[in-house]
């Protein structure tokens, strides 16, 4: 049987998601108060047969975007969104963005448990450990923890979770009107989490959906959270320059997981693409050309700030990155955005525009088979198990992806033309 | 012309509300895990014109809830419920119960606002400050603090999330493709909070709703709850034996409110009944009498236990409460008891049976006509500005009641028979 690729939409409740000028475009619509958009595009995604999309969020907005106008703060909390998208499908896997240094082990676990039993077992937890000492501050911290420690603490986070999940047995929620039993008790159990960073207590009231717990995802690219990932993720994001890098972070990842004593087919790893088609090559080009042209300075250098943790505009904009002093910050877009700025030689302005387009993940302009093409070949090279299908303009430039190249990849056999079962857990065993 | 009546509907997530035994009733569905029985249920309220409906919480199960076979607890997060329902209905408002003591307020404040953007205006969060060690220790802390304290704490963080909401001003999302302008950030207001107890950051980037903030509602009946709720609650749902009771209550809280300087008029104060309702006076009081016999000691004793913060199977069951020496716990629901002790004389375990079919609010047993007649008088005398309907079985009893008297107050001109605005707020004002 050949094996089949992944498709999941990432999604931002900010303007664009990893173009930071798309908003600008005509077929961006920003309708993202509109609950009746979010419920159309997950029809759109449904009925396109993707395993799932997933909300990128960051709770706060910081100074250096209040100087790029608005441009990338997350405006909305995506929990509530993911419900009003499950409420308009039925087999679309929902992932949400929740930080191990912010909220504690048992409101994470209570909140994804419930909406993961009410979509039927529809729910991922993407965890991240944030970046920036004003996310801790608005939430009543001094700062964060030190970046590796972070992520100690969320591996406290995520094992707490799995016990308060697991702490509530199958079959437990009777509901027996005859003996009056609601809930047969001997099925919970009792705990005590107590870790260096976090402690809670079971059992957590919530019972199991039918895909049991929520699955796990995770996009961390440094050596401590490749290990995170390949301790705990089930579904991998990442955002790699090229087929060089997706092939090496693949293999490299795949390895580490087999190393924690798991089946490296129970993670399935996705790469960040941008796809950008057109009737012919030369209107791809020209599509591209246009749509990186509505970036503008100011944002690119708040979009990049944001994900590196660092306000750029303190550095000077016409040294490379790799000159620069970057102390704090996520390791992971500094890896990646040091090898784009070596690689093609860039300026510090250069890399921020750069990276502003599409955060360095491939844009891969052209017809739809040229596009088709190009993923397959990163596909089937062991590159990635699949895509995370970043768009441009929205909800344009996703339907015109789903309409266009998702016919040429289930013609070729490469991806499912209808859902093998019922939950997001379901779709990404499949293969 | 005529004041008109409120009408809110009491939820829980878990098997009953206020009658710990009605979940055994025929006419109880137990369909709790399923989003389409909650969705009917919102269009069920709807169709009868109510304000809006709210869930009660407790995020813990606690070990006098186990000893009760699992009675007791609240089984889901009321949040991605409220989208749940948010999504079949139009107009119904949805209260939220989250704890000022076990969430911060920036991640409240995001999340209510979120959900109030996307139901166009028709959240309400109530406000309470959690009992018992054990929730506190869930969530990482040794104990909650004392309980006056809890509620200084209380103050801060409600204040806190009102200066969060008032940082996103009106108008403030743009998304103008053509000046690259995404958020006029000029309508941003930076601010730090530092209490005592918590601190935080604005702005926060959520928009204000259809209603700007969502509407405070609150419960607390000891002093120290009075003044709070007279100082923030739009909205009070209050648990009072009988009119006498419920007509003091009325005139010294609305004597708070004004003390704090606000009009009366600006806070609804809701009374909790229990209506059974028959074709015949017989009939109900039969009714009345097989649902007050589903209950069962343990479960009473659980649920009690529960409301008043402390386990009370330590104590002795042949005695009377005011003999008992309860330290800590919730003062409201135990100054409640204690008044329904006393003036029916009642042990222990007779207080718990009795409180555990209705938590102390009047079951309202009788014709549509009588029942109908016992809530305008309560309104009339001025005991409350409308009702928290407590439903026995559910849907059973909510669709009775609906059904039968509801049509009799609207035909006497006490309530509505459409919504006056398409916000929480706007039914809530309206009168």
């Amino acid at each position: 049987m050949t094996r089949k690729m992944h498709l999941v939409g990432i999604l931002a409740t900010s303007p664009t998601i990893h173009h930071s000028g798309a908003w600008r475009h005509p077929a961006s619509q920003n309708r993202i108060t509109d609950p009746n958009w979010w419920a159309d595009l997950a029809r759109e995604y449904e009925s396109a047969c993707y395993d799932g999309v997933f909300f990128g969020d960051s709770p706060i907005i910081d100074t250096s975007e209040r100087t790029a106008r608005g441009g990338q703060a997350a405006y909305l909390d995506p929990s509530p969104l993911a419900m009003v998208m499950a409420g308009a499908t039925k087999h679309l896997g929902i992932g949400i963005t929740i930080s191990t240094s912010l909220i504690p082990p048992y409101a994470i676990a209570r909140s994804l448990q419930t909406m993961n039993v009410l979509t039927g077992g529809r729910i991922a937890w993407n965890i991240v450990t944030s970046t920036g000492k004003k996310e801790a501050e608005c939430f009543g911290m001094d700062d964060l923890l030190p970046r590796n420690e972070r992520y100690d603490m969320a591996d406290e986070v995520v094992e707490a979770c799995c016990k308060l999940w697991d702490s509530f047995g199958e079959g437990a929620l009777l509901a027996d009107k005859e003996s009056g039993i609601y809930v047969d008790t001997d099925k919970l159990t009792d705990f005590d989490y107590t870790g260096k960073y976090v402690r809670t207590k079971g059992p957590l009231p919530v019972p199991p959906s039918a895909q049991g717990r929520p699955v796990l995802m995770q996009a961390g690219a440094s050596e401590r959270g490749r290990n995170f990932a390949a301790r705990w993720a089930e579904m991998i994001f990442t955002l790699q320059n090229d087929l060089p890098e997706m092939q090496a972070f693949y293999a490299d990842v795949k390895g580490r997981i087999t190393k924690e004593g798991r089946d490296p087919a129970d993670c399935a790893i996705l790469a960040a693409v941008d796809p950008i088609v057109g009737e012919t090559k030369a209107i791809a080009l020209e599509k591209q050309r246009y749509v990186n042209n509505l970036v503008d300075d100011d944002m690119a250098i708040a979009h990049a700030s944001r994900h590196l943790g660092v306000d750029l505009n303190q550095f000077p904009m016409d040294k490379p990155l790799e000159d620069l002093d970057i102390e704090n910050g996520t390791v992971g877009s500094f890896e990646v955005m040091r090898n784009a700025s070596k690689s093609k030689g860039l300026t510090l302005i250069e890399l921020c525009r750069s990276f502003s387009i599409s955060e360095s993940c491939p844009q891969l302009a052209g017809t739809p088979e040229q596009v088709a093409d190009a993923m397959c070949e990163m596909f089937e090279k062991k590159g990635c198990d699949g895509f995370i299908i970043s768009p441009a303009a929205m909800p344009g430039s996703i339907e015109e992806f789903n309409r266009m190249v998702v016919p040429i990849l289930q013609e070729r056999g490469l991806f499912r033309t209808a859902y093998e079962g019922t939950t997001l857990r379901a779709s990404l065993k499949a293969s």
